[in-house]
């Protein structure tokens, strides 16, 4: 019997480890900007996608996930300064991460956007080191992969439209002047946002930030194990369609908890979304249409794996079921 | 006879040009946050990095620049990245940059973040994109000689440090309580900060700072050429020496620029570096000594070329003489 829980706490152990190890023996200096990283990367969380990494690559075949620790590793490195830079003043505005100050609170504005720099530089320092049994070209693959999903095509992308919803709650309208997005006319003119916000651009538009702000990365750690395994094109594909779904069905569920969710069990103030008037699936969809919604996604992600993968995907499955039924 | 003006003139109109339509080419969204990263990347400058990195590969052999251009305008995208972060309220405070209003004052602090975060990790994916001719394991050794000279142990080190010189003018002393820095206890403990900054702790700091937060880039960039044109070891050896004293050069000049220049050419306010408190070489050895010391740079590029290269690395030491003479 898969015991889940143990599963996780195995993996993560792993992460830990390594990230601390990685960073004791770097010759960092200042110690202060040294420090100021290593507070955050400390502070812990899921590791998920590591561990999505490692049970991926497992899953197609990798028979040596110490192999690929270092690359899993680099792709924490990279949501921790995404947390880091989102958490700053002029983002998001958060005192609490995670139970603890978050790290502009501790090191200040200027070292914290200078930890976000150098972690999000070094995770590329470490994808590009070649470990034994792993080829040149699966590993370029895979830096272009996290590139694209971590960047332009991905994170900061969604992060950007996320804060510009935020700045102006009739969304795509901030694009009206230019050619990339939906013209202003199409978006109800009512003043309500609650109302406003079950339309039909909302609707997109929360698809479009969830979609690109948290699942392209997680779609790349599980593509990040397929690719270093050496997977079939149908074997990525299935992981594709597991990764999205499964980052999609993450955010909506982290919506959900904020709505519903215990402050002190998340480490972060809940209802804090509501009070940015941040768009939401609850905001968007109602609340129990977001929770249907999650539980749909879970089941996308786990059909995407039929008939591609077999009992050695029993890991990637639970994780997805986990991710929906989760406290914190 | 070698027109140095003509010949920057050419590889930065190469540089531009592909930069432009790269971003033409891109379909990013949200249309503001493309365009926050354009008007920084389109403010110009004198595309140094990415003007060295080719002349580099020529002078090592290579055959086809058109190769590498994606390559060496990866360079411009992370030289530009640091530009925008620096500016920031948090950091340097700075309302002008080559002549036009700062990133964050046309976009707003967090899109200024987020305009950096993605041109660093879009810098990333441009370097694991294949070309033809270059080979996977060369690419693979530039994407790690980047990110470690642009990162936790280069320009990222040397603006954390450069911070925090600013915010304690003691200077080491920030990492008193930790082991990586030299004790505040060899600290001259005098309240001048102009005679405190002649002491030796002082000319330490100030060599980290230039070293890492201008020198690296340049190294990586000049290296770059080398790597991808295959050139020999001793070839590396020559060309890194190069860019480590041509990158410190250019940085004692730029200091020097900011005492004597005058704001119309330099695009940016000068004596702002020593209203901010910075630790400046002209603050530190004085004027005089300053431009001795980045003549003698200068020549020690040059002569760290001898008895590996021949004319055909004359671009590389018009642009070494070049840099000291510069007005802007």
């Amino acid at each position: 019997m898969f015991d889940l829980k143990e599963y996780l706490a195995g993996k993560s152990r792993l992460v830990d480890a390594y990230l601390r190890d990685y960073f004791l023996a770097s010759p960092i200096k200042p110690a202060f900007f040294k420090e100021s990283m290593e507070y955050s990367i400390k502070a812990g969380g899921k590791r998920l996608r590591p561990v999505l990494a490692l049970a991926s690559y497992e899953a197609s075949g990798g028979e040596k996930p110490e192999n690929i620790l270092r690359y899993a590793c680099a792709l924490e490195l990279i949501h921790t300064y995404s947390l880091i830079h989102d958490d700053l003043p002029a983002m998001d505005d958060d005192d609490l991460r995670r139970g603890k100050p978050t790290n502009h609170k501790v090191y200040g504005e200027a070292m914290a956007i200078l930890a976000g720099d150098g972690l999000l530089t070094e995770a590329f320092h470490m994808l590009s080191v070649p470990e034994h049994g792993i080829n040149a070209d699966a590993l370029l693959q895979v830096i272009m992969d996290v590139a694209r999903r971590a960047g332009l095509y991905g994170m900061v992308a969604g992060q950007a439209q996320d804060i510009l919803s935020e700045q102006d709650p009739k969304g795509w309208s901030s694009e009206s002047a230019s050619s990339g997005g939906i013209p202003s006319g199409d978006i109800q003119s009512d003043n309500d946002s609650r109302d406003h916000k079950s339309s039909a651009a909302s609707r997109e538009m929360i698809h479009f930030i969830h979609m690109h702000k948290t699942s392209q990365l997680i779609t790349a750690s599980v593509r990040m194990g397929g690719m270093l395994a050496g997977t079939i094109p149908a074997g990525l594909e299935a992981l594709t369609g597991y990764g999205e779904a499964v980052g999609l069905a993450f955010q909506v569920a982290d919506d959900i908890l904020d709505v519903k969710g215990e402050t002190a069990l998340m480490g972060k103030t809940a209802g804090s979304d509501e009070r940015k008037n941040k768009f939401t699936y609850p905001s968007v969809y109602g609340l129990e249409a977001s929770e249907q919604e999650a539980r749909d996604l879970v089941g996308k992600a786990i059909s995407a794996l039929d008939g591609v993968f077999g009992p050695e995907a029993e890991p990637l499955r639970e994780i997805a079921r986990y991710i929906v039924e989760r406290k914190n």
